[in-house]
């Protein structure tokens, strides 16, 4: 099976490699990886962030282990050239429309949290978020008003077609978890919310085992922090969605321990540590690899059908920490590689 | 001096009855109240949820004190006849542009928050919301597309003069405070963030004294949970401000304490607590009313010139906080009535 490994940025690669020894070890040689360059190392390379070779190796592969990308050398490009276009390039070439972020308190890492303890401990959601679609993609520029004044737009659009096939990911997510789905929108504001609305309602009476409510988004970013222990699934949009995941995931401790999986309807998945590409600590052997490797078990999961493989990855990494592996941001002093040996030990 | 009061719908009477005490207490006969229908108590009663005599009181009056707007019965009527859209109209039609919304934990209410007490000890921050523009106010529908399907569509814009004077108000806010402003964007996909960071910077320049940085809202959501002490003065469009500052509430405890303003260009303002209209313990005395009456203080200081009353209410919201007053909101079995009492007798 041919992985494409698209280390990135900043810590991207450090934290690929400690990945790609943990898949060598529960999968013997059943992979093959094959690396891409992406974002600001692929423009600094070859003057794009995703270069046509780059897209080629990922819509031949059956799986890809992205690392990050972000790069500050690439702030003043204009917008089709900086490194974040690498990732949404890549959703919006491949198909890949389903962001799956689980977000979970490993009970070692109970202080990592900015929440009180006993509210932290009850986070174990997951969120579905749109990611082909919305304000991100619709028609945007700058123009000049009637007065003279320049004026940014970005048109806002869902239709019902995008609604309904995330919708299905969010109500089949929840049915293998606890039956809950919570959809958010802005349906008090937006039109574009009241069609995602309507259309989750439709989608949901081939769902009746699954419970249903809606919650503005407004309202959720709050819940998120009173009581994330309230939710089982959140399906919502690709902007509220940014917002939100990077939000829960700070709820559940450090943004180090926390994968992602992009699908597309051919099964086909993006796997990436939620974390960015932290310019100011790559190439130290500082960074947690634990989110890519995380990201490595869902990539076995979801892509590659080897849901064996995946628990024994998972496992070990409970194992590690409960064995007291911690890198910096866990409040240890462990090396990315020495992250990486330990879920070895562990496996 | 007039006042509009419009109470509006669920607990906005009882809290707005509370603030009205409280500021008879401070200024005399000073206020003269003349109370109007909205939201949903106006669409029931008259057909709309901002009646032209409400709007017209609106406009005569030094400043509007409103309660709340929402009520489930309206839930099915079209967005223009929803409760909702009488804040929005307001919002609009007077201009009030600049909501200001202020953070901070009363030292009593520590085990309030769902954060750490530690963390939470931290915040004391103002966001700054621009709530005339945006995504809230551009065209927005439902078309089909040129395959047949519904799609809902809403445009976000903003030109540079509105980014400029909410700009403005934010380095003002920050430059009567610690000095720091932070604005928040989507600038790496959205063009509409691109203007409003490129103005934001352009406005800077006449505030060499306030220390500026710009965070992307995704990163923004993860830092008021990870660490909200580092903010002291945040700036950003409608539809970040709407969920940013109802993070930030429920980051500083009950969502019961925190008062808000909207002000536009003559210094009329709309005062508001920022909790909604909580249908579900409506006219039962269990709401509390601390967010309305400081609310009330925040429109003596900032439309009526009288800091000095603000300040006495303040300090007897303290008061009544340190001698023990509390709602059931804040673990307490007080009416709504006897927090009332409690700030009066504190006074
Ligand atoms: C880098 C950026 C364009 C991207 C997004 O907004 O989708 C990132 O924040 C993410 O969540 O993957
Ligand atoms: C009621 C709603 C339209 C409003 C908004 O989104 O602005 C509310 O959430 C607020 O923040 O005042």
């Amino acid at each position: 099976m041919l992985i494409a490994l698209l280390p990135g940025d900043g810590i991207g690669p450090e934290v690929t490699e400690q990945a790609v020894r943990v898949l060598d070890a529960v999968t013997g040689d059943a992979l093959s990886f094959e690396r891409g360059l992406v974002g600001g190392a692929a423009y600094k390379a070859v003057g794009h962030p995703l270069p046509p070779e780059t897209l080629d190796l990922a819509r031949r592969a059956d799986a890809i282990l992205f690392g990050a990308v972000g790069d500050p050398d690439c702030d003043a490009l204009e917008r089709h050239l900086r490194p974040e276009q690498a990732i949404l390039g890549l959703r919006k070439e491949l198909g890949l429309f389903a962001n799956l972020r689980p977000a979970r308190l490993f009970p070692e890492l109970a202080d990592a949290s900015a929440l009180r303890p006993e509210v932290a401990a009850r986070i174990d959601l997951v969120i579905v978020r749109e990611t082909n679609g919305d304000v991100y993609f619709g028609e945007k520029g700058m123009r000049t008003t009637a007065d003279g004044l320049r004026e940014g737009y970005d048109i806002m659009s869902y239709n019902e077609a995008e609604v309904a096939r995330i919708a299905r990911v969010g109500f089949e997510t929840a049915r293998a978890r606890r039956g809950r789905l919570c959809s958010v929108d802005k349906a008090n504001v937006l039109e574009t919310s009241q069609l995602w609305r309507d259309v989750v309602i439709e989608v949901s009476r081939n769902y009746p085992d699954v419970t249903l409510n809606h919650m503005y988004v407004d309202n959720a970013a709050m819940q998120l922090v009173r009581d994330p222990g309230q939710f089982d699934v959140i399906v919502t949009g690709n902007l509220f969605g940014d917002i939100l995941s990077d939000q829960a995931s700070m709820c559940a401790g450090s943004i180090g321990m926390l994968p992602s999986a992009t699908l597309n309807s051919r099964s086909q998945g993006l796997y990436e540590p939620i974390h960015g590409s932290a310019p100011d600590i790559a190439g130290q052997g500082k960074a947690n690899p634990l989110a890519t490797i995380l990201s490595a078990a869902m990539m076995l999961r979801y892509s590659l059908g080897k849901a064996a493989e995946a628990d024994r990855i998972e496992a070990a990494v409970a194992a590690a920490l409960a064995a007291g592996a911690r890198s910096p941001d866990l409040g240890g002093r462990m090396s990315t590689a020495e992250m990486g040996d330990a879920v070895l030990a562990a496996l």
